[in-house]
């Protein structure tokens, strides 16, 4: 499924364009719910889709961001809300798939988010928090368009430990100048994995009356 | 009505000068709308009327952002409050005029973002995103501030067609290097008789169901 | 209270350390309010205590912003979010407390802002409008993340008076180039107590209907 995008690139920006594809289509789909007209649709998958990355290179200074300098990444966005717009019944049904794409972007935007922090030279921590920020904008900015709370804020499955975890192990993987493509695989593989498994397992983080932290 | 604001500057400035307080007063008459106290009212004429220039010019690169640092800009965005906080009675059963006004801003918004980005060498597609968030950004934030889910979003009118019509033309004049006074004035009156044309005929984007694309 | 966060740093680090924890544990509250999970609680913490200070940053170019790059402001945050999860019980008793500390941020933020932005060049009035945007972003974002109307633009509370104020002193002395320690001092005084004393005293803003202006 979704096989062969654009399999003349290198893996990450491959990686990249499936990221904010599989984000695009969360935010289409929040449109679609809100009965948004197409171009509602089509103005959240993109806000979806490039907020992060957009979030990412402004707080770096890299400016115009690439999420409206890139016109792949673009196609990206834009192409999730435009089949969100006609598939929906059937991609509504897919509930699952959905979920499973949105944790792959998690894992990824976190790792590409922290790797160009730290390329830029901004301080290991500030590229951790732009990581966190660049995995978990996309998804705030569309509940907060939409007039939701943002997911992140209420919802009580984990979803910011494993980024957290995701953008320290970047961080220290690109310390000690080991980032290849085997690392990268792992990382975002190990991100992935925690947040299905901890939907799978219905593991929680604690509320604020619990006294006991999860991490 | 509204002429010569400012009689001495050059033709584009004044037309800025009008677009943000255009925008201002729909951002004023919302505060209104809410109940919101005096300073609220300000507070989002401002956010309304500078808002799309502050995140054009954040996103290519240029600070401080001229809707902070321009006396005449900020005079025009809280003169509308003021006016609307004083005079919102007969200025509600204006609701017409101020819906012509916004079209105008939203006209020559496109064209002043594209412009500038396209000045400061940012590239043909990051101009046009560019414009088309000058041109929907101020009320954007309006909405968001005042817990609204963003008019453009929901309402099935034709907003972002005409702006994306008017970024691409302005793009497509500029790189012809033939981005004169005639042009523009040209390209504004295409954006707001388009916007104003769709309003009065009805003309709605599709529901995201309805599978065929008004554009 | 709070005594000796950081006694070696000289006053104004210090200050901002408080300044941050305050808007931090404000932060805090609203999510403990709203039932958020733990990272939630610590997300908001962090956004309320930072935003206002990122805001700041990246309209006058500083990138990246403190709020990403500082470990000790990272703490403050992160510690009030930690401090509001285990202790809220009490603390949602000492709302007083909170709401004084409150007026102390927004006081220090107003002065550290423009005072930052002045010494970056960024002329007066932007430097006077970047000061009210790091005194009152924090809040605005934390009402916006959790669904509310940002507290500023509702309540008919004087809260941007004695911040406007505040910052157009803070440019006129450090014009005259006598913005010492002691100035500094006076200059928080003010914000704060015209703040606190607007509260005890029940001053308010005039709704857009009466006519009058309060300043």
């Amino acid at each position: 499924m979704m096989a062969g995008v654009t399999p003349a690139l290198p893996l990450e920006q491959t990686i990249e364009l499936l990221a904010v594809f599989c984000a695009a289509l969360s935010g289409g789909l929040s449109g679609v719910r809100k009965n948004f007209d197409l171009f509602g649709v089509l103005v959240l998958s993109w806000a979806t889709g490039l907020g992060g990355g957009m979030l990412r290179d402004v707080l770096i200074g890299v400016t115009p961001p690439v999420g409206i300098a890139d016109w792949r990444l673009m196609v990206a966005a834009l192409g999730a809300g435009v089949l969100i717009s006609f598939a929906h019944p059937r991609l509504g049904r897919m509930r699952r798939v959905v979920i499973v794409l949105d944790a792959g972007a998690l894992a990824l935007f976190v790792l590409v988010g922290t790797t160009k922090a730290l390329d830029l030279g901004v301080g290991m921590l500030a590229a951790v928090v732009v990581g966190l920020l660049t995995g978990i904008g996309g998804g705030v900015l569309r509940d907060v368009l939409t007039g939701e709370v943002p997911l992140i804020l209420q919802d009580r499955q984990l979803y910011a430990i494993p980024a957290l975890l995701g953008a320290v192990a970047t961080a220290g993987v690109w310390y000690a100048d080991a980032l290849g493509a085997a690392a990268q695989v792992v990382i975002v593989a190990l991100v992935f994995g925690f947040r299905l498994l901890s939907l799978r397992l219905g593991w929680t983080a604690p509320g604020p009356r619990s006294g006991t932290m999860g991490g």
